[in-house]
């Protein structure tokens, strides 16, 4: 039996069913190439970081006690006990009123507490070292495990790995990390009017724009696009082009069945999969609503509008977040991680209740004041809405629109 | 003759020295690899997109001023005319009180300004197709050049191609376009302390973090990273290291140097190379601030700090907004284009004037309000602050901190 088309869930339906598929399989990855993937493990420190009291700067290490309170003016005076080198594990307690000459990175011995730079002392001869400048316990040195300490954990399974977490990585020797497998998107263009970009124009063909423009949106994600061409409106080989796809991918977009018949095509061919089965006709979005969820095995299948603006929509909301969580990243759906900047409604801005709108909007920035956002309007099958765009503001379901000079949060984009 | 090592300049002066720097060469490139580089020529529309009026809907193309009005229980009725394929070009004008069947991208014919969705209209045999929805011109169909039209300038040079470019390139029939190359960047660590990461800990070594943390951020600036491991303190070693960097590579970055000692080395190694000249000697950041910037040739050498978080700052501010200018983008230092979040400062926070201050925030997130930001201290020798840090709070050079309450700006990270 055929499903209605009106049969559509709310958003956030749409995602619990994207939710309950499982994240791709974990492996090891050097830490040079886990950049922006997802961790599959839980990280314990295996050591502490700094491994032992360390001085900042090149100075002396002092009791910050001796030196409290030393100015040029009246400067204190310390007997030098030792000159530390960098790979020196000091094998002495530094006694009251002694200092120890100590470089960047070199390892305090017990007792000293803080660093007192070279600029803020003189050596005087004799061993005599006068210190011109009051210190602090702690000051221009680092603690023993105050980065990582021994056995905490550092992250956990899902986090995903920034910039600064390969730093600490590397700073504590761990070469590779479990991640989970970068997954395969596999992107499949329907549609009897659609041509190679490469093809002269003709009427009643359209290039295929979707399939680049999922190209990119799959690899910023963190996804590797694999593509399939453009398949004919033919069910035959819309189905066979979709089974060897399901085959070698984690993840299927097919787009291009905006009209009634074209999405019929798309359902019966996922229906003529093996252990199929459809999850969602639509969802409640604008644009964006005729979007299909359906699962073959343990495999995704999205059928995605054909319009140009509405698969866009979809992939930035829905799909990109999809493939974060098919990538094994925590929470992926939340939105707070969105780059949103603040900016004033420039015009009065209706939306339809019953489905979040997607609004696209321009900034128009200003001398010392929040930005401008200016709605964009232009039907889903043009790409200029999204040209002329630098973010989207959302337009809750039970909203009927937002008024001119409303703060908005803008998605940037 | 040495310059002084306290010859600092603003960041904006810096900057200026900075763009002086040409980008690097343009070259072909397919518009699937164009993603995130940046064009290195203007670009005119080739044709009309759409190339004619086009339908959105399958329904009929009618005259909307037959239709004006029309509802279920007051239709309008229609004679059908013609039957389109959607690789017709109708070679006909519609007449008053005619329709057209068409399918979705379908060509209108000429007279007809709207199409009438299927769902709509009932068929009542005889031609006679009965019309139950008012409509206006316009409606369900795309004008002819509307996207894009015919000659008219849709990019400029320096601009970064986002992925809706890539859309609208394909739609055009663009397969491939002038981007700057992708420039390879250098990167040597040098100090005597540095080991690899595999290395096991031994005192007095650390290992080498930054290399790791510079590779992530060159690439997700777009640049490609080069690596030339860890390089001793010797000049020699250092000045062979960084002549043949220089010979491979469109920006060479030097990282380590912190102490007084190693500057003064990488000084003496930028100048050794030929046709050298050190630009400046420092930034009047914090933390970043002993940040060398010297050119060999035409080719552009930093030597960034050695601490850990002073480098990520640099990077994040400085560097990765040169490498987009050496790509060719417009603007490459405008901050408008940064992700900014707007959040409450949870505490007050002091900083120096006479430098721009990075602060470290942590982002806490409440129901119906915008985030509480709380800063995050630490040394720049440690890694904790930035992993701890959701995003960066700038502080500007003339004043002496925020106060708690304050509305700030959140750069995301």
């Amino acid at each position: 039996m055929r499903h209605d088309f009106f049969d559509i869930l709310i958003r956030e339906g749409f995602e619990s069913l994207l939710l309950s598929f499982a994240p791709t399989p974990i492996e090891m990855q050097s830490i040079s190439d886990a950049y922006g993937l997802v961790l599959g493990e839980d990280i314990l420190s295996p050591e502490n970081l700094p491994p032992a009291n360390r001085s900042c700067m090149d100075g002396y290490a002092v009791h910050a006690r001796d030196v409290f309170g030393a100015t040029e003016s009246n400067p204190a005076y310390l007997e030098q006990c030792a000159q530390l080198r960098v790979d020196e594990a000091p094998n002495f307690t530094l006694k009251k009123g002694d200092c120890a000459a100590i470089p960047t990175g070199g390892t305090l011995p017990d007792g000293a507490d803080a660093v007192v730079m070279v600029e803020h002392t003189q050596e005087l001869g004799a061993g005599t070292i006068e210190i011109r400048k009051s210190s602090t316990p702690g000051e221009h040195s680092m603690l023993k495990g105050e980065d990582a300490a021994n056995g905490e954990k550092i992250y956990e399974a899902g986090h995903s790995v920034r910039f600064q977490d390969v730093g600490l990585l590397a700073a504590l020797g761990i070469g590779s990390v479990k991640t989970h497998r970068k997954p395969r998107i596999g992107i499949i263009s329907t549609g009897d009017e659609l041509v190679e970009i490469e093809a002269p124009p003709r009427v009643g063909t359209i290039r295929d724009v979707n399939s680049h423009t999922l190209r990119c949106l799959v690899s910023k994600a963190g996804g590797i696009p694999v593509n399939y061409g453009i398949v004919p409106d033919k069910l035959q080989k819309l189905e066979s082009t979709l089974a060897k796809a399901i085959a070698e991918n984690d993840l299927i977009l097919l787009s291009g069945g905006s009209s009634v018949g074209m999405r019929d095509l798309t359902v019966r061919a996922i229906e003529a999969m093996a252990d199929s089965e459809i999850l969602a006709h639509g969802v409640a979005i604008s644009p964006g609503k005729p979007t299909i969820l359906g699962k073959a095995g343990s495999k995704p299948v999205l059928g995605l509008p054909g319009q140009v603006t509405s698969v866009q929509i979809v992939m930035l909301s829905i799909v990109m977040p999809f493939i974060r969580h098919l990538m094994g990243q925590r929470n992926s759906f939340d939105c707070r991680d969105r780059p949103i900047l603040l900016a004033e409604l420039e015009r009065n801005t209706p939306s339809k209740q019953g489905r979040e709108d997607y609004v696209r909007v321009k900034l128009k920035h200003r001398k010392g004041n929040i930005p401008l956002a200016e709605p964009i309007y232009g039907k889903s099958g043009l790409l200029k809405t999204m040209i002329q765009a630098d973010g989207l503001m959302i337009i809750p379901s039970d909203m009927e629109g937002s008024y001119a000079g409303e703060q908005i949060q803008v998605w940037l984009i």
